[in-house]
């Protein structure tokens, strides 16, 4: 299946990075096409692998996932352009963290909101399915680099568009995939970063995750 | 050891209930003594079980539990009195929920600032620790309830102050507790109950809590 990432960073590095790895076929977008970044993945990715602005990107993928990170995200999304991701996935990884005060940091977004709600009112066209933002890059495509399992939290408001990427994170080897509902679940996973982020603090390393247990 | 108790909800019921069954004597507080809900808690205890003011039970605990609602947190405390929790423990269990703009929830304070923080500030005298707002009432004395261990969280100022919890909370049941640093650790858990709540929904059961997975 072709796949448009954007962002390339370390999370759309790990993303792009797993896809290539199962065979799809990738392009990782940049806001300009060319960069040194997006050309050094090409050539380590090899067959299969491309890469451009983020309209090319957007308009190559299948399904898309955004990789930016949450400051840039609607400015990313709208420069992949609302037709180019018309009736497609899109898969936000993004936390919407403001730094600007100092550590720890705060949400960027107001109270009773969220990013991936944010990008769902600016592309009411796309199906924006919210996962992969509890881990650390170096994790979402290798869940057992940890010792034991451990859970993914994905929502959205298309029901078919979160059984595709369940079964798309199934094959990058994550086993647990709550569901918790449509995509102002946002809402919560977003939050949970604020959390995520002082255990990474008292861990010392932030290849850790939580494992749901029941009663 | 003699603990207070603010808080006759659930919470503070849970809390005594553990406290007395380890053979602590008990102080259960709410607005006004003499109310039935306490009474009725003082008879099912037993021994060592006593009920009173916010004041009275802020005065008699050696270490003293918070255990209202994260929206009369401040009242209660104020009631209780500065001078009755001056240089004490004080556990704050609460989460400041907003659900006056319905479901799900908001978070009640600020950006930049918890629950944990606001009674800090109003009690600089009193060592603040925040802890067991992560679990529901019903695990908070007995994590045993769930198929395997699960973790939890503590932070605050006083190094020591966090000590005597994290043995009192090992004397509950819990095994791995994690110090999440001082008092604005709480943004975090605070925030964590946004996140737990929509997990809430997806499992139907409170019955549950999370286990963190290391490299």
């Amino acid at each position: 299946m072709r796949f448009g990432v954007l962002g390339t960073g370390m999370v759309g590095e790990a993303i792009a990075d797993k896809l290539a790895a199962l065979g799809h076929e990738v392009k990782i977008g940049s806001r300009k096409a060319g960069g040194d970044k997006a050309k050094a993945w090409v050539a380590k990715a090899g067959r299969g692998a491309s890469e451009g602005s983020f309209a090319d990107t957007a308009s190559f993928g299948a399904i898309v996932f955004h990789c930016t990170k949450g400051e840039t995200a609607l400015a990313a999304l709208q420069a992949a352009g609302a037709a180019n991701l018309k009736g497609k996935i899109l898969v936000d990884v993004a936390n919407p963290l403001d730094f600007s005060h100092g550590m720890p940091p705060r949400l960027l977004t107001a109270p009773g909101d969220s990013l991936g709600e944010q990008i769902q009112r600016a592309h009411p066209a796309a199906k924006v399915v919210k996962a992969l933002n509890t881990v650390n890059a170096a994790l979402m495509g290798q869940p057992q680099k940890l010792k034991s399992e451990s859970d993914l939290y994905i929502c959205g408001n298309d029901a078919g568009a979160k059984r595709t990427i369940t079964e798309l994170l199934q094959t990058f080897g994550w086993k647990t995939i709550h569901d918790l509902g449509d995509i102002r679940g946002a809402r919560g996973t977003e939050a949970y970063l604020l959390f995520w982020l002082q255990l990474y603090g008292a861990l010392g390393t932030p290849d850790f995750n939580t494992r749901v247990v029941r009663g």
